[in-house]
């Protein structure tokens, strides 16, 4: 029989004062336990924390994760403060934020002895050892806040049930264990209080960048409104800078939230409007309310945006947004997105963006562009599908007539949809071939709609093609899920965050309708005439109306995949470029990039194959 | 670094004279790396063969592979012997037989030191050493015959880069290395000597059956006709059993195939004629012949079938296929199929099968029935496509009917394509569950379709429902395949094996034609008229004018897997069982099996994590 290499055990980092105990330890017990005495480690000083990222677990704060990452060696490791023990506690990573089919590193007691593994549970929550064992445990220290455990990961460890730590959003889960149990395969989650925490743990190492000395701030607020008590609400409000208001970079904003409103502000926007308009009428009111000023249409460029559960933004030093000064409005449009799905009455919000700008302009102008879906019906997702893909593109023939001969640079993405998304990807194509993606997350949360930046900054010239895909998730539906600005319609969309700006803000596709109106005929021809395809019916409506077997979902899924498209290539202002954008091309790829996969680590043959003992001495953990 | 296990040092002899020639032949560098595996493995004997099955690999027959399974333990053990080492050799398994993206174990020599070791080739056949090292050497072997090593696999190793074994056909691949190599890194495969070899490695645990000791054999075979210098030939030659044969029951068969025309001859059936018709007249010539006799459409039971690669095949010991005696004909037709795709002209052959039969009837009369496709251009697979899938049905209303109420019992299965095939699985459902597979090859190759034993007899009872679903690869066709008898068109078939035999011997299934013809008037919707609909249009002219973007592909799928079914549910004698057999829905399947995936060995963490030196006793090293 071959054996262990000698490494496998010098991977152990134990603090001084339980090395003597944890080498008799080593003599005695089997090879593969690895033993700590917790009891030992009172009195010794924990290192420095080398720990950027914190994050709580849980509302009330007893579980506090902190954590690192190296890009150069693929690991994350992560430390878990337990402020208040009981009998273990489970902590990992799944999918969806269930604690089923989750991967978890469980640290757990039987009564005399305390145990730390890897472990995954079942689809039904049962908790099992992981054949290979891939969180390592490093330290398991008392302090005074509480048991403090250092543990560390691979991004990815080759064993099919183990979690792939990927760019984007992961859904940390957390359990905790109040009696001891007679193994781990006693646990079953389900019977656990049990949560999770979205989070991107793969942060880039990118450091904020210096403020100017000059700052100033300025508050873009609802005025205290009262909401509305339906389920969607646009509340459209205008505001305006001061008479005389010179031009000055945008270089930082954050999100004011009036406490108590969390939940019910779901994104915020703050928009310049058009220049060509001398003044815009007052209004603060639902964005499609009758009382609107038609005028009002004409704020459409993006000064801000924030969603839930996004901090505070930072342009890079050699950019800001420009706003004030000639040539641009003085006229704001703040858009607060109110989801009541209670339909609350009598609350009322003053939420609004923050923004932090500088009169000493930075070298570029920056840029919002959206990419995607335009906001249509004809882009639907049939219900009861678990992975449905929507794609927005971006054509070669947009980026060559707007964008300048060097390019622009895409330092930040934002990435949305309504309550069905899963997973959002915008991919570069030039010449015919994806070269690189601009922003991926597989495991996207409409819950967690954070602006990112990118970890490389990634670079569009004209004549590059940009290609938007979301997943959905209709499982829970009954009906068809229609484009559209409802909560309960969908969008697919990217805000990048660019420089130098150009004038296009909008590049978006959408089905040619005329396609659309064939499939529903075909639907008619190969079913009982369900369908209206008479001039009253709409697009809403004939999708309501379809019979959703096999055939006909398959049959949209390829008339999204070959029908020419309806391009929406847009400078400020909802005005088109110059330009026919009706029933074109969809994009000719012929390379694909492959999907992300993780790279198995070469040492892992030396990790240890059973649980790691850990002697809680003195008390019961 | 790990070093070999004990047993490697106690099984080795020196003989001394192959030595001396592999020094002189290639130098010293070789000859210090036989000194080094002789020293290593001197005084020895070897242990006794536990190896029940072999395959020489290569044409010459140098390299011989020995192995056996443990279903237990889910290891196989293989011994490979070398019988003109020079500087190493490579070893493994591949999709479809390339020596790309190969699963190797690999024995070389740097010249001074030899290694063996889990590697891997890339697309561009470059070789690595696998980051878990899953081929384990447990001896190497100095015999008379040549080097021989024995080493252990399991079956699936969850390292994405190794090959699973499963059940069905494996396509083993070698590599003769020439010369000392640097390092395992040095080495590309597409610069060797290699082939590969189809062999089904998972053989069941099944022995031979008894057989009786009034064995009488009968050969049916052509009467050394002139095989036609055409590609497809189906020769169809009739013959009968002396007057007065009784009942017997046929317990093995076995191919006669003439010697030179092994390529030549694809596959063979003997049928039995329909006993209704006193006599048939002779005949001898291409089944599709204008010359041949009407009633020979009647001489369609099916007696014994054999293809390309099968070899003798055993009835259960409580069945045996009754031919002979009142009520059955006395005619027999004969059908070989020679594929001849040089057109070769005056090649002779009298090829055919040797039946082993009994006059001691056994227990239960054997049947053999035909799933899958009609043999119809209705079931078409676009060109250009890396994995298309068709199926075919036996419906419950079909098993309802036919098949008696304690069932029928299935040992063994015959898979069956043409050359696009890739995959083949026939599954069994029941209350519109799957419930269990009958056979599965998810590595089938058109030119290895043994006749084989089940693991596990599959019970199959009126009211369930047999799918049948095959893979194409059409990658390098330019129009449609469609179905048909042509080598050129396309099969789905498997020839199930069961007792006791019933008078259900085809159930098999086609898409309704009318929803075909509502397919070709939606694409000419959506395209631009290509299509004739017209009723002098054939079906494959129909498939052949279709252009073959990804919409009309993604709808004929579409299609196959939503229209109505027409079945054929039919008796010997091509009669259909009284009942309406047009416009069947397809079986509706609410639960799936899950896809075979490999177990992870729990204690694969203490596999060496390198290459095992070859070392070294009293020599250099």
């Amino acid at each position: 029989m071959a054996r262990w290499g000698g490494q496998a055990h010098a991977a152990m980092q134990v603090p001084g004062p339980s090395l003597r105990e944890a080498a008799s330890m080593y003599g005695t017990a089997v090879a593969v336990f690895l033993v700590i005495l917790v009891a030992a480690l009172q009195g010794s000083t924990p290192p420095e924390s080398p720990f950027p990222y914190h994050i709580p677990l849980d509302p009330e704060g007893t579980l506090e994760l902190s954590w690192n990452v190296s890009y150069v060696q693929e690991v994350v490791h992560f430390q878990l403060l337990v402020r208040e023990l009981k009998a273990g506690i489970l902590f990992g990573m799944s999918d969806r934020g269930e604690l089923e089919n989750a991967d978890l590193a469980v640290l757990w007691t039987d009564g005399d002895s305390a145990y730390f593994g890897d472990a995954w549970s079942d689809q039904k929550g049962q908790i099992h050892l992981d054949s290979q064992q891939d969180y390592q445990l490093l330290r398991a220290q008392r302090t005074p806040e509480g048991l403090s455990l250092l543990f560390k990961r691979p991004f990815g460890t080759c064993d099919p049930k183990d979690y792939f730590i990927e760019d984007g959003t992961v859904h940390l889960v957390y359990g905790i264990l109040e009696e001891p149990v007679r193994s781990l395969e006693a646990i079953n989650a389900s019977g656990l209080q049990t949560g999770l925490q979205r989070v991107q743990l793969l942060k880039p190492n990118i450091s904020v960048p210096a403020l100017p000395a000059d700052l100033q701030t300025m508050e873009i607020r609802a005025p205290d409104i009262l909401v509305p008590g339906q389920e969607t609400t646009y509340w459209c409000y205008i505001t305006e800078l001061p008479e005389g208001f010179s031009r000055h970079h945008i270089v930082m904003y954050e999100p004011i939230v009036t406490t108590g409103n969390e939940a019910l502000v779901h994104h915020m926007e703050v928009f310049q409007c058009a220049a060509e308009f001398e003044s815009f009428p007052a209004f603060s009111g639902p964005c499609d309310s009758k009382m609107k000023p038609e005028r009002l249409n004409y704020c459409r460029h993006v000064l801000a945006a924030w969603a839930l559960g996004a901090k505070a933004f930072y342009y890079p030093e050699e950019a800001g947004l420009a706003f004030g000064g000639p040539g641009s409005s003085r006229f704001l449009r703040l858009e607060v997105h109110y989801h009541n799905p209670l339909m609350i009455t009598g609350r009322r919000d003053s939420s609004g963006i923050r923004l932090y700008y500088t009169a000493t302009l930075r070298r570029f102008d920056a840029g919002i562009m959206e990419l995607g879906l335009v906001y249509t019906p004809v882009m639907a997702i049939p219900p009861q599908e678990p992975a449905f893909i929507l794609t927005g593109y971006c054509t070669d023939k947009c980026t060559q007539l707007a964008l300048p001969p060097s390019g622009i640079h895409i330092f930040a993405s934002q990435l949305h949809t309504h309550l069905t998304g899963r997973k959002v990807v915008t991919v570069l194509a030039r010449g015919g071939r994806e070269r690189e993606v601009v922003n991926r997350d597989d495991h996207y949360s409409p819950h967690f709609q954070e602006i990112r930046m990118l970890k490389k900054v990634v670079s569009v010239l004209p004549g590059d093609v940009l290609i938007t895909s979301c997943t959905y998730n209709t499982e829970d539906r009954k009906l068809a899920t229609v484009g559209g600005f409802g909560i309960l319609e969908e969008m697919c969309v990217n805000y990048l965050h660019y420089y130098p700006q150009t004038q296009l803000e909008l590049c978006k596709s959408a089905v040619d309708p005329g396609f659309l109106q064939k499939y529903f005929h075909l639907v008619n021809r190969f079913n009982s005439e369900e369908v209206c395809t008479c001039p009253q019916a709409t697009v809403p409506e004939q999708f309501a109306s379809v019979p959703w077997n096999s055939f006909n979902r398959q049959v949209l899924r390829a008339l999204y995949g070959f029908a020419p498209i309806s391009m929406h290539c847009n400078k400020s202002s909802a005005v088109r470029f110059q330009g026919e954008w009706n029933l074109q091309p969809l994009p000719e790829i012929t390379s694909k990039l492959e999907e992300p996969a993780p790279h198995c680590p070469p040492g892992r043959g030396q990790s240890p194959v059973g649980p790691t003992v850990v002697s809680l001495g003195g008390g019961k953990g």
